[in-house]
């Protein structure tokens, strides 16, 4: 059980270790597993015992979130029953989470003991692994139990985070499958619950517990927050059911699937993978501003459960166009973390600006190998156009003015402070050397193409709303001067962009050409991943591509190119990249259906919408690729549905897959709903909430209306 | 007691460990004092209480090599006595210490009790450093008692390194002051050495010993190592006395310094500094072949005792000038390295060619820290640059062509694997991206100019003596063909070397001049070194820099320079360095004196020659810079006595500083020693031995010969 932004420290050692290296990971931690359930069947106890389980069947209805388990158990006397687990995390009431066991023997006649008694904090996992993309359990939490509470009650604690957490769960009281509550209190002072009963052959008997689970909180005071989350249980676990609060997390559901599916006729497969993608997504997704979205969604503690890029560029679009208020919360997370991010920027020796962590739960650096952590720049002008991507669909003013252009502001400042005016080639240009772009097979370049136009974005937006804001909006303690503006503007237009004008090709990054092109095809398939069977600097001295990297622009600037540049860009990115990045092959499948590289696009999209429910990399045990299965959805929105997102106008040109009949998906827009019904030659959209709005299909303008609001545009 | 070559690995924790990653440090081990005594005066015992010790006087010989230290103690009863200890590490026999003490009452008459017993491998240290420049202790060694060896010995051995070492001491026989010796075995079976009598005041009784310390062996059979070595000592320790050894010793010294003193006339403090360096200099060099120089010598752990191109490049020329025959040992080292360099570059994944560690004791890449580090590819260079100097000076063929020439050819096939050919600014050249250069705040970069002159340099060495020897004297294994030599001299003639055709300067590599300068003079006096108080980031993305780079190559290949290069190079560089490195300065002070910047290239000397015996970096109780000695000697014959020498000419330049009124010194040079004595207007040259040879002075040329020795020549 992961708790999404419960985490602990982990000292990180270095060889040889420089000023401004964090001295600690941060990894989220591995709580107790609440469907643990010891059961006693006459003198044979599974605790001590080995009793035989065959989990013959698992199940995740994703319409209600339930999770169904059955398991054939067979003690060593021989006595066999059948186990139903049934789980669910609610959404409804998000402290709660609902476990169910029915108990049904098949070969005999005896009393059954179930006891429920969590007295260990689970760090069982004990995972060894040389792959660095996986963290250990941290295995420093500690596990009280509070007393005379009435019911089961725990204390999870951390030593060096300084975070704790409260725990407790009841036995089902509104149904008759329970009918005695019996808490008991161990030798150890430890609380449980257990109930005894006489079984017969065929027989079921069902037990029901719901979990309460309090908001992560100091250490500090943490018996009264204790207290105070104990007495208010009235709110989340009393006088309820498992059933119930099942039912009322199953309607949230339901409304999301209406809002967020994504109905796909003709490719059954991809639809059943589609669907857990934004399942668990949805699920993943923090909603309380003070967490985000980990890269392996709440399913594992790979990457230490902290959070990239990967949500403002990968899984955003999802949320923003049919979540908006999630994508604000996702936002507002980066909003309360800028001042640690100032600091950042502050300790590194810049006079001003914010440099947000490359990968962090608390706002803080994480990375222990900075050369592919905070030398990956961009993600100060990635969270920035995330900021402008939620603004420019919701047109959710308050936000921008209040919190939104801080952010755009202070990554900016950044720009104008790590990069600089220079020559190049006799001109003068605005260069940011030293970065690492998104591409981790490169390292400490010179004006990475994406990194480049995405500060160039970042700089004009900051310019933009400063002037559209004035004196008036911006407060003063932003010392926003105009000279500052008009430098951020210069910047912006003399960005420096590497590009290579005999092949007419966007260059990864300066003095990208002069590296040898690494072979990808005469490499043994047993060493990719490249990174974890080669020195990174054998990596480093070629052209070779762990993931999209300039391919990123020309997916998300696709204006101004022209087919032929998007096709040079394609063909010569393609052959040198290995999809070593889970974040690769959506981006890819994108850029390839706007190119009319229909196979490729499926392909590449069909990879990355497989990458979990399918496990393509191998590696699913570790956590899903939650920005995976984001860029999938984005593969059907912009790649399949063309669509296209400026400031002013929406446009869509489809490239449906060729076994598609159709794809229907909805999306809100300016305050308005629309659902998008496309078939391989036509595509309907539908007004279902707003005011109306217009669009363009194919360069066909139409109007969706609440007067009328379907429209069907043939191409 | 640090012994060279006598080793421990330390395990290396990275915060994200990547293939090829170094798993160890490799650290020199510090082993117990043997000057330590334990001495007892009636019933107070200074191993229990509180002596307290005075250090009167410390006094290091340099024409003896004897350290003679006089300390006086009181005890806690106010007993007074003076202790006069006195020691020397043998260069006659390089196995043999010696110490002597005497002992000597000002205020008491009484019994004295001399015990010297060593029951523990002194790890007592314990440096708490933030300072990634200083290795910690390993601790790891283990130390057993020989018995019944008639004397106390010892086996001292290593956990992780498995390697041995014997250590084993006797009191002196041959004196009267030792009247009776008598070994004592303790409690704990360690073996002693105790001596009492009666004291009177103003008495002075003597104890000398002399311990024999054994090769480094491999752990296994060191038993059988122990008892061959302790059968040996007859030829060590046995049938002499501490003042024969000493003498013997002195004796080396004494011919060290008729070869290798520097004379200065009119500067007495650089006088004694510069035979400070030198003496470090001699004691600390590896004369085994499998042993180098520490870069902090023989008088610390930092740096682990490890070898860099500190060796090749700052120490070399002094021993190659003056020691050939230890020149020889210490290139021999790096032969017998060589497979473990060919190993690392296979399974770096080059196909051929060998990778030099930038740091190691066993030819091992011993570096956690690879951007300042392996990537320093340029050692390999070095290596091959040291070869060549030594050959020109010394015509040592049979050692060119056995060894050197394997070194030189599989260095240089490194280059072609690494580097390749490439488009820069529309034409063909051979460029090496992706390392980093001599200075270490700049890192992974693509070009840089020494590394680029280096590569040049040796590709054209291993095609020079691949056509020279051709195929008869070339050993068939080496699969040189003419294709591969051909290869190499295009390479070499299409090397990119970066330079700015408007400020005529060379750059220190590709885009450096995209780079903001750092305002050195604008930063707090407390932040130096910059590399203890900066994010590595920060330094590395401007034009600052650590020590000498683009610079070296001024100082190595001044031919083909004019003044104004030298000078436009000078004037760039040198006021973006902060000289935080100890090997800066020497060499900045020889480019000085070339372009007659007179007092800059003295004072720079002055602070390089002054590093250690005036602790000017307040860091020398980490151990000496050995490589900063080294260069200061540099300083004198490279820089004020400007000698230049070319494969086929050798030259002299001198420009001496105002306050000297001359400087003497001795060059061995093709089988001749010559004495040059340089004063303010003229050059005396006289050849001590050898045929004689031609040489030149500011262009005139000069010939010594046996018939003809001395010339003076006036300028």
């Amino acid at each position: 059980m992961f708790i999404n932004g419960f985490f602990d420290y982990n000292q990180v050692s270095y060889g040889e270790k420089y000023r401004g290296y964090p001295d600690n990971d941060q990894v989220i931690n591995r709580l107790f597993d609440p469907r643990y359930i010891r059961i006693k069947v006459e003198d044979e106890d599974s605790a001590v015992d080995h009793f035989q389980v065959v989990n013959v069947d698992k199940n995740l209805d994703m319409q209600t979130g339930l999770v169904h388990e059955l398991f054939s158990i067979t003690t060593p006397e021989n006595r066999n029953f059948n186990l139903v687990v049934e789980s669910f995390a609610s959404l409804s009431k998000q402290n709660v989470y609902g476990v169910k066991y029915a108990i049904i023997p098949t070969n005999f006649e005896g009393d059954i003991e179930l006891i429920k008694l969590h007295d260990y904090v689970n760090q069982s996992t004990h995972q060894q692994s040389e792959d660095v993309r996986v963290n250990q359990d941290v295995g420093q939490m500690q596990l009280d139990f509070i007393p005379d509470n009435g019911q089961p009650s725990y204390l999870v604690t951390t030593f060096r985070s300084q975070q704790g957490i409260i725990l407790t769960y009841q036995a089902d009281q509104a149904t008759d499958s329970n009918p005695e509550i019996d808490y008991f209190e161990d030798d150890n002072h430890h609380y449980g619950y257990h109930s005894k009963y006489h079984a017969k052959p065929g027989s079921q008997k069902e037990f029901e517990f719901l979990f309460s689970i309090g908001d992560i909180h100091p250490l500090v005071n943490a018996r009264m927050y204790a207290d105070q989350y104990l007495a208010s249980l009235d709110n989340y676990i009393r006088n309820t059911s498992f059933n119930s609060e099942l039912m009322a997390s199953a309607q949230v559901w339901q409304t999301f699937w209406l809002h967020s599916d994504v109905k796909i006729d003709g490719d059954p497969v991809i639809q059943s993978c589609i669907r857990f993608n934004l399942f668990e997504l949805n699920q993943s997704a923090g909603r309380d501003e003070f967490t985000s979205i980990p890269a392996k969604g709440l399913t594992g503690n790979g990457y230490g459960g902290q959070f990239f890029w990967d949500t403002e560029i990968f899984m955003l679009p999802f949320f923003v166009y049919t979540e908006p208020t999630i994508a604000k919360k996702l936002l507002m997370y980066r909003y309360h973390t800028l001042q640690m991010a100032k600091e950042q920027a502050s300790d590194f020796g810049l006079e001003k600006g914010a440099m947000y962590a490359w990968r962090t739960i608390n706002g803080y650096e994480a990375s222990a190998y900075w050369l592919a952590g905070m030398a990956q720049f961009h993600i100060n002008a990635d969270i920035a156009f995330a900021v402008e991507q939620y603004y420019t669909i919701t047109n959710d003013e308050d936000f921008l003015k209040k919190d939104g252009f801080e952010i755009i502001l202070e990554t900016a400042r950044f720009w104008m402070q790590y990069g600089n005016f220079a020559q190049v080639n006799g001109k003068r240009h605005f260069v940011i050397n030293r970065v690492t772009g998104p591409d981790e097979y490169s390292a400490l370049v010179d004006n990475n193409y994406y990194t480049n136009v995405m500060a160039q974005f970042n700089l004009r937006l900051a310019a933009k709303y400063a002037e559209k804001f004035g004196d008036t909006d911006i407060p003063v303690q932003l010392n926003v001067t105009g000279e500052e503006i008009a430098e951020m503007k210069e910047a912006a237009d003399l960005m420096y962009l590497p590009y290579d004008q005999e092949k007419n090709v966007k260059l990864q990054f300066q003095n990208f050409e002069q590296l040898p092109k690494m072979s990808i095809s005469s490499i043994d398939q047993s060493r990719f991943p490249l990174l974890l069977h080669y020195h990174p600097l054998m990596l480093y001295r070629a052209q070779v591509n762990k993931q999209a990297d300039t391919i990123m622009v020309d997916y998300m600037f696709p204006q101004g190119n022209t087919q032929d540049q998007l096709k040079a860009d394609y063909d010569f990115y393609e052959p040198i990249t290995t999809h070593d990045s889970s974040l690769s092959k959506a981006i890819y499948a994108i850029v390839a259906a706007r190119i009319d590289r229909d196979q490729q696009a499926y392909d590449f999209f069909s990879q990355a919408v497989k990458t979990d429910l399918i496990d393509l990399h191998h590696n699913t045990k570790n956590g899903i690729h939650a920005g995976s299965l984001g860029a999938a959805w984005s593969g059907i929105v912009y790649g399949f549905a063309g669509i296209v997102n400026n400031a002013d106008h929406f446009s869509l040109e489809p490239h449906l897959p060729d076994a598609w009949n159709c794809v229907k998906f909805r999306l809100q827009l300016h305050h308005c709903e629309l659902l998008f019904t496309i078939y391989q030659d036509q595509v309907e959209v539908e007004l279902m909430s707003g005011k109306g709005m217009a669009l363009s299909v194919y360069n066909k303008k139409i109007k969706v209306t609440p007067e009328d609001p379907k429209q069907i545009c043939q191409y």
